[in-house]
């Protein structure tokens, strides 16, 4: 029987070897986090080797992502389908252990970390969604949705805005069943901590509201094992276990010091670390017995049976419950969602309201939570702006979790990668809103969505310079452009209520990514539309005025300017040019068409070709090409009455009308 | 002689009448706040209304910037030049008052705040800078360089992770002259902060390290100015005050509730509130005797005329440090600097080093350091891999200012906001380094300091998926473009040794906005140019190849792709094409050019147009339109070495040559 040292140190070879043989990662963290993950994987952690989808398993993230080779060792030795190949392929492509965890390799990575901060982030979502989903469900004796949180984190992590963002909000919801791990070992990139971090971290998260233990030795099982112990015993909060640790453990001329941190410490380092470590056996082998040490195989088969033997007696006693918990579980829509949809848009489109989108917005919310109850909204602080709040919106807090809707507070990253922990815990479809300025302060959690493929929703209000009085610190003109380069993004920026219904009936409807939903401040007037027309909006880009014969100049409008090129269409009809106005609510939607239809849309042929966006002139070059051109921004706004500066900025139909004759004369 | 009540109700008169005349704004904070202010501007703050660039004035930033009209009221009455039809013109178009504090527009405003925790972040970073010149020009008994940094805080910003960042690393740095005032009003926008705001802050400042004064009752002046002068009186912490205040203060039916946050009282309640307030005045009417009880002008004559005499006396003493501080206050280059940075880049170009440019850009450091002591470094915990130190490079520590290189922490957004207070500040060039993709957790930062023009400079390294085996969170994509659609910021991405120094030498003659400097992780070939192209470098796009008469096809590349572009082209010209290679380190300095210089560059009649780079595709339609093509990336990344990436995507010579054949062909 080996012990746990010895166990642990399986962790702390396969993590070196693997480093040395990929000539680049990140031993230090693996190696002395290794105790803390030993006692956590072998006493507490409820997980099932054979089924990393099991829905009831303890959640399990490293926040500290570039120590990946921690996870995946973790994951060979307990048994999951990682052999030990794929850790001698570290790092390699096509390998399941890229250089960082990511979500959909090595099974049982449950987010992709790396940025700092984001996994915490991600873990109290994680936790949030356990509590909300439990108290949605659970029955009398049944607590069919019963799991832990775990979550390893590194003094990068805590320096990180983000760990502050998603450490106060989890203290406030009192995520009693959160636990996380601090790294304490002094050390970061540029070297002893001291020069740059000083935090008296215990006393930060107490000011949270957490249950904090403090001084706990992480390379000492037993402390480690009372720790966690009295960290599951406090079901009213959550706990920050700091773990005192010796970067780089083992290593005896590099430990402790960030020459373990992020480089391979070499043929003899790895030499000397064998040796004081007492670990005899070559690179990648690891003999039985440990492997026997470590396996999680049949302990969590029999978890998973249990669960499924409690899920079905649960099903007996609640069928409606748990066939709707098995919906939401897997993912799918309500079985009436398409027909409901469906008449939610058509019904947008005959009520024609002039209203601002993001009234709109609110409107869709309002008929789809009606259909989908695993809809969990938020707002950053913004619900009266936002427009997100609903009916039956109902808040989540620490005594009451059975809500649908999440106060955020004013933190845009944090709400964002706390959606992206619900969205991969399952069981909800989250959305999060604020300003589409504040996207910014959120971006990578959004970029982190899409890398994912986790098909959240994000809302974002107050889209352009028609915004008004608050002026350019609140008027995007860039930010539209980034959303769309994004791969794996879809933006919708919908002109109007038919428009908006689609975007977020399609937003709903996608599995592989998430949404982006720009909408205006500002009033907007309805389009009209044909059936045809209102079916095409769900392409990205459709013909919403037709011209007879062939087109001499096409206009192109999004949003709250499609009105504007609408205008525009009248004054040049007016002049006797043929033109044609294509809405294009979402450009990546209506690239994915087919060739044929986007040739029918925008024939190569009109090269005289408009485009206006109150956001920035440059992306439209990808539609308009060299020979045409936009009515937009390059640069900053001001602060007036929104009508009065998207006149000062000529993002008027004169402008457009103007372009449109001067690309015809010429 | 008014009370000091009276006093501070001549600002909530003002804030109420501005905001309802606009029917726009947030009158809330501004009347919650303006007894802490009255005593703050009237007791302590040492300024001169007549001369708002007065060096040694102390700095007064409001954090929450929502609560303009308290800036503009303290300005007002205390007699900048603000007249009071600046206030009635309160978020109109060419007032001098807009939606939010702007930098540049009312005098004495002395960052842009709206974005919320950034103003901290500023004040940090002007509190850091007036710490770091006294210990660079204080001499003997001369404090030349002697002011503190004020800083308004609301809840909001407290929530901010930035907030978090910054305040962290002033605890660290023992900041003495920076004083924080909290208006803990309970409210934010989404209503009382129970619900998602329950941190317990004194101790979480304490948790920092900052001297926190709790309890205070923000509408007790003798109590605020208690606090502030026991602030001032600890000169080794930062100092929280939190005071308690009613949000509206002033409002009978209003206060204390976020009805009084965003929006105009309406005309009954400002009747009401004149009522409460005992103040019979009409809107935009303030009495002469609260004129007189505000007015700064003598005092601030005087302080400023102590200061020159002072300064007069350094002078005599220390000539050549107060030549200096007056040239780094002026934001001057040093006399010599245009000739030894010419010879640099000259030199750069001889070397002809095949290094990555990371490399070359510390090399540029290195050099530029040498020649501008006002250069202060630094980067988020990536030293040794953004290579941002430099051989005279000295950490700033709390014990001791007297250096020039920050050591944020990973703290990307707490670095730039803090760098822009420090530019603000004046007397440095501060720069900052991190991964490009982690801009993305600065990105508003580098927004606001492009919204400024403040002249820092963003160091990116690592910026593609040459990065290698990180893995697709750390290979950027679409960031380069979002950096380029950036009004006001300008971005290199420089090819190799002399673009690297180019760009360097660039970014530092900028007076009028910030530049972001793009690195790669990998080497780079040297390219030969002789002295036209080697001065063209500065036009940001130029003819690096030539052929024969017209081209057929021109390449464009920018960064590590010039050499894949130089390669293609060899590929190309060996099969009789005539073919043209453009390097393009800065699309918008290139932009800038007149039409001449970019139509030599780019001839309109040149159609077959190939633009390589190892970011997202759209952004090149601008310069290849509809008829070209690009040779990029259009997915996220994947982790391996670098080069194996590379060819993986296809961002290779072959891939190039191809597209431009097939262009030819067509």
């Amino acid at each position: 029987m080996p012990s746990r040292q010895q166990l642990a140190n399986a962790i702390r070879a396969l993590s070196m070897d693997a480093v040395q043989q990929a000539n680049s990662g990140h031993p230090g963290a693996p190696m002395g986090m290794a105790d803390i993950a030993e006692v956590l994987w072998n006493d507490f952690l409820q997980h099932n080797p054979a089924n990393p989808q099991w829905a009831n398993r303890d959640r399990f993230i490293m926040s500290n992502g570039h120590g990946s080779m921690l996870v995946y060792s973790l994951l060979h030795l307990s048994g999951y389908e990682l052999p030990i190949e794929e850790l001698k392929n570290f790092r390699q492509l096509h390998s399941k252990t890229p250089g960082h965890p990511e979500y959909g390799y090595a099974p049982g990575v449950e987010t992709t970390t790396g940025p700092l901060g984001q996994g915490i982030s991600n873990a109290v979502g994680m936790a949030i969604a356990e509590k909300t989903l439990a108290a949605q469900f659970n029955q009398d004796t049944f607590n069919i949705v019963d799991h832990f949180t775990y979550c390893f984190l590194g003094d990068g992590c805590l320096m990180e805005g983000i760990s502050h963002e998603a450490s106060s909000l989890a203290g406030t919801l009192g995520l009693g069943k959160l636990v996380a791990f601090w790294d304490d070992n002094g050390i970061s990139i540029d070297g002893h901590v001291e020069g740059w971090f000083t935090d008296n971290t215990p006393a930060r998260f107490e000011a949270y509201g957490w249950h904090v233990i403090a001084g706990v030795d992480g390379h000492d099982p037993q402390a480690i094992k009372e720790a966690v112990a009295a960290a599951k015993a406090n079901t009213k909060q959550p706990t920050l276990i700091c773990c005192k640790t010796v970067i780089g453990f083992g290593s005896p001329n590099k430990s402790g010091s960030h020459d373990s941190h992020g480089s391979p410490l070499g043929a003899d380092e790895i030499t000397a670390t064998r040796e004081f470590l007492k670990w005899p056996h070559g690179p990648f082998e690891i003999p039985a017995d440990i492997y026997a040490g470590w396996d999680a195989k049949s302990s969590g088969a029999e978890l998973e049976e249990t669960w499924n033997a409690q899920f079905s007696a649960y099903a007996n006693a609640h069928p409606e419950l748990a066939a709707e918990l098995t919906r939401r579980l897997n993912g799918d829509l309500p079985a009436d969602f398409a027909e409901k949809a469906q008449a939610f848009v058509e019904q947008s489109q005959e009520k024609a309201e002039n209203v601002a989108s993001r009234k709109a917005s609110q409107n869709s919310i309002e008929a789809f939570a009606a259909i989908m109850p695993e809809i969990l909204g938020g707002s950053a602080d913004l619900a009266g702006s936002n427009l997100t709040l609903w009916s039956n919106a109902k808040g989540i807090s620490a005594d009451d979790a059975n809500g649908n809707y999440l106060y955020y507070g004013v933190r845009e990253f944090g709400m964002s990668g706390i959606m992206n922990g619900i969205g991969l815990h399952g069981g909800f479809r989250p959305f999060g809103a604020t300003f589409l300025m504040f996207m910014e302060y959120a971006r990578n959690a959004v970029r982190m969505a899409s890398l994912m493929g986790i098909p959240n929703i994000f809302v974002y209000t107050h889209d352009s310079i028609g915004q008004g009085e608050d002026g350019p610190t609140h008027q995007p003109i860039e930010q539209v452009a980034n959303l769309r380069l994004t791969p794996n993004l879809t933006t919708w920026r919908p002109c109007d209520g038919a428009e908006t219904a689609v975007a977020w009936k399609s937003a709903l409807e996608r599995k592989d990514g998430p949404s982006a939903l720009v909408f205006s401040r500002q009033g907007l007037p309805a389009q009209a539309r044909n059936a045809e027309q209102l079916a095409n909006v769900a392409k990205g880009g459709y013909i919403l005025k037709e011209c007879d014969g062939v087109p001499q100049v096409i206009l192109i409008g999004t949003g709250s300017e499609v009105g504007v090129a609408m205008d525009a269409a009248e004054q040049l009809s007016a002049k006797g040019v043929a033109v044609r106005v294509v809405s294009m609510p979402s450009t990546s939607v209506f690239d994915q068409q087919d060739a044929a239809y986007r040739e029918a849309v925008l024939p190569r042929a009109v090269k005289a070709r408009v485009a206006v966006e109150a956001a920035h002139v440059d992306y439209w070059s990808k539609y308009v090409g060299l020979d045409g051109a936009v009515v937009g921004m390059s640069t900053f706004g001001e602060s007036a009455p929104g009508g009065v500066l998207l006149k000062h900025f000529g993002i008027t139909a004169d402008a457009v009308a103007q372009k449109a004759h001067g690309l015809l004369n010429c």
